[in-house]
């Protein structure tokens, strides 16, 4: 009902501020028998982590995760795993001046609307911070779905008005933007340097790709394996925009371009995106997320403080030009809890008693 | 589960298939003491039956909804409200031949892979007649919003490749294809005209405007009122993608051109949809559709039988060249409903003890 | 959240009062392929209708269940299924005299204060009406359970302070109370005509017995099939305490006395009712349900009306002397339910890919 | 799905194993603007704390609770409060003798059937230990009853065969069987002292009664505020028998000695512990729980080990002689979860436009 938690068999339960004491999350319904160690979700969590880029922010996150239960000498036993990230490197000293003063495009102003309180330091709850959780459960459903042979993989596919030309996924983890074409990363790197000299910041494009994912999952009619996937994707705080497939283009198209033939080798085209009335169809499953640009910008602009009186804001302090190359693994993330929950749903199907 | 369940507090369940016996809703967590009749929901119904418009089929489906329950003297009692639509012109004749192929961008394939079995007549479950039954539950919600001051228009923001240039609300519903730009609607007519000709089908978009909805609404972290909205919609069957606000278009924005300054008088520009953060920021809310070609063209199209041998399918009979004009009541349904559900979750947040 | 529904990946959500147009449930969840007829639900509809005993009210409900979705040429086909039952023999004009003054023990007063309005007519939604729903649903999951070689089978363990001596299961439904004792069935009749005659009513107690079903079924900590089952069977209206195994006696052992020993043969014994620490351990589970006695009684009351009024009360009309006899298969109905939604929840858990 | 949560607006989710590095709990949909310290909490949690009484486990938890998140500044911002207890007093060597026998009575071998895999230590996720998480909770929800003028009070009613003969609620924390009659304590320590000599173990009665509470709260029909109290006093791992107001002596009454007349001044009798067809009706609520014998007994037992084979089993160690004064502050926390729970599912229900 609050909306702290996601999935219907493998839920998800993320809690935890900014620069709060911890972050953490639960994990309620992953099967017994899984093999799980720190270091699976550290790996995660560390492809998360800000690196030495220009698109990234100084603050160093340690994001050192513990698992603190449901496993017992390296199985999952079928209980609730708490996992938590202490907040360590946290300097609240920069947002004293946000106390009073709504940033725009930020959550302060609904956030005041909504509770009549909040914990203003550092974003609080609404804090990109907050998806750190989000990937150390995706870590977990990776190792399950690894073990059905299903991968996801999600890159940069625009980034400051730079899209990449080819996808090359070997070199994703091999950039600091997590653009699967290196000859694009000069072209980022550049606009991205112009646009932090500017003061600003940039919005993007990430692309996520499931392959291996059987037909059959997705549920009609409300819970379409698309629905699902707009809705956790959309979940992510800067994203604006979620496609399908052929997604917007969709709606230029004629039926006899846009629906994919079949023949018994497979699907000619995938212009579905491998989902048919909400239900996989068995083909590459292709999601895309636009991101927009991160709102605490250098740049002056009107704001109200808290008692709706005009002032100007002007944020400073260890931002990211763009969200984007952080948003990769949490968009990831989110498909892969989506995958993993509607493959344990789909095992409720099977009548084997017929 | 099952996924035919919409809502957490009004909670809407539809079930039913195109060629059954009926189609229906029940509408569990309605408060009491609304006033309904069976002409009010009537009148949301109407609005999508099939007009005499080259656009729509020629079946003629009365649509005549029935309470079963949940009123008394003209009221809603607090009790699951049941709504039934008979079916009454069903001719399935016309789908004996589907019943071993599969049409192209169709659930038949989907559905057959994860049930094992499909009622083919019609599109069964999977049909749009099912959204019948979301809009009459739409009509309900749009009662409740009423009372608030809240409305949700939808229209068709582009058919067939022509957009339209101006939104006059007052001309939606005089003419076919829900345009509201009369300025538009020839272009329409014709192109739709052509592609009729040419035994195709075409995509468009359709846009949803919330007004006078309060801030608050939308719970952090999973059930942002946006994540929630992109749920909604891309759980109707044709949609391959959905915008809020800016939309796409916010990935090539820079931050200060994608944020709304805020005033003393209120927010600036409305790029961010009337939603930050994932809760509603009081302005307009603004969700857009992308709305693929319907999947059942004449044109003939490769495909495999249930045994997966190959064959050709050319789809004729009462089709519709496009969805979008019947899947605009049904996004202005869908968004009423999310609207609704959040409202009175927002309920149970002010700590009034304190 | 408005509590209509049941059930989690079984999922079943009723409608209807008691004099309305008519009652129904949706069942969403029921998995594809299972041979389902009308004819399968309305025999257990059949043993819950009112029989020639003294027990029963001389209202004739038909009670003619008819189904409007989810099956196909009678498979079930993983759609939801909705069952309805038109109310016929409806006759409002006894409860006008209800209208205003609330009748003790019942739900008059109750509803009013949750609602502030409600449909007086036959106890509106509170009604035992209702469970008709309920036992219609639990013929779907009879049907399953047979599949899994479970069976379930309720009756009346003590009627009017007569208790059964024995249990063969082959006479309950050879006798008006659904005894398993046909020796006591002349005592029962001798006690029922002199409360009626008195103009009173009288209580008892359901047992519920489980069969064949496997070791493992129910989700810690607080899903346990135990809790599950007391909330399945407390929710039916007159029911006011509910035991598993010894029950209320396992206040009064000792440990050595209350423990099950093991060998390999199995549980020496079964004071746990076949539930150790919430999961069930293959062996009968053992349910039982003590029922009040039911409100509407002729004995003039003191009671208020809609305005807190002094006045008094005597319910005169078709009214059982006691509500047992029919709460037997709806305890039964619940079991069975919670048992269905049990093993489905199960198949989510083992880890297949390890 | 996987049953470690509770409720539907207050939503509580437990971790945690016995012996593991920690338990814990998320509590989701708290209002905001509640006063809550680490302190607030720690006063519940020392009440569970074994004391110095026969019937007490030497075992010294310290069951030091941390605020990890949710609060701001002393007060609740509306996000989710996660707690933290770590386990420091663990010595599992006594369990590693359990490690392949099953003791009668426990978990072990239905955790074993269900999952294939358990954390045998100290009795895992199934131990007593969890429900210190459910007191945590409970804590906070009793804040919130006091605001609203709600009382929860839980004492033992009867213990080794001793009843209480009155109830005293000033003195159930002046003795170790929080007990609410200072005469029937000595006779239960020596009992109890009895069954400890003889490595035996005793079982008993818990009795909650609500003060406070408004009429209005529960919904019908598979929600109604009884079921789900019996559900969540039932998930209480020793429970075996829930009753509400008269409970299992209903069954033996008339109806005109169980209903409760109405006059202006309020129920004249509380037969129905305060409930009416699963709604609350402003009269004290009243629960009564059969608490079993604790299952680990030093008394010899036959068992079987995990590969089947025929053992015998003697548990030593740090055992209570009774779970009842453990279970008495976590059947208060319960029914404060349920009550909380359900007063915010009530304010989803006026309908406030009308």
């Amino acid at each position: 009902m609050a909306g702290n938690t996601f999935g219907q068999v493998f839920r998800v339960t993320t809690w935890g501020e900014s620069h709060g004491k911890a972050i953490g999350v639960v994990i309620d319904g992953c099967p017994p028998g899984l093999s799980l160690s720190e270091s699976d979700i550290q790996q995660d969590l560390d492809r998360r982590r800000p690196q030495d880029a220009p698109v990234s922010t100084p603050r160093r996150e340690p994001d050192k995760v513990e698992v603190l239960s449901g496993t017992f000498e390296g199985m999952t036993t079928g209980t609730p795993i708490s996992l938590i990230i202490y907040n360590k490197d946290v300097d609240s000293r920069a947002y004293e001046t946000m106390k009073d003063a709504f940033r725009p495009g930020h959550g302060d102003f609904t956030y005041q609307k909504k509770y009549g309180i909040r914990d203003y330091r550092g974003g609080g709850r609404a804090s990109g911070r907050e998806t750190a959780a989000r990937v150390a459960a995706g870590a977990i459903a990776r190792k399950l779905l690894d073990q059905e042979g299903i991968t996801v993989r999600a890159y940069t596919l625009e980034l400051a008005g730079v899209r990449v030309e080819q996808v090359d996924l070997d070199v994703i983890d091999k950039n600091p933007f997590l653009a699967p074409d290196l000859d694009a990363v000069s072209q980022i790197e550049e606009r991205i340097e112009e646009i932090k000299e500017a003061g600003d910041s940039a919005g993007g494009i990430v692309e996520v790709v499931v392959r291996g994912c059987p037909a059959g999952l997705g549920e009609p009619v409300f819970d379409k394996l698309d629905a699902e996937l707009a809705k956790g994707v959309m979940s992510i705080g800067a994203v604006k925009g979620v496609e399908i497939g052929v997604g917007l283009a969709a709606a230029r198209m004629l039926g006899s371009e846009c629906n994919d033939e079949i023949t018994p080798e497979g699907f000619v085209t995938n212009r579905s995106g491998g989902i048919l009335a909400g239900i996989s169809n068995g083909d590459e499953i292709v999601v895309r997320a636009a991101v927009k640009p991160i709102s605490s910008i250098e740049k002056e602009q009107r704001t109200v403080d808290i008692n709706m009186k005009p002032t100007t804001i002007s944020v400073k302090g260890r931002h990211d030009v763009s969200a984007v190359p952080r948003i990769v693994p949490v968009c990831e993330a989110m498909v892969r809890l989506v995958i993993v929950d509607h493959l344990l749903r789909q095992r409720t199907i099977p009548f084997q008693g017929a």
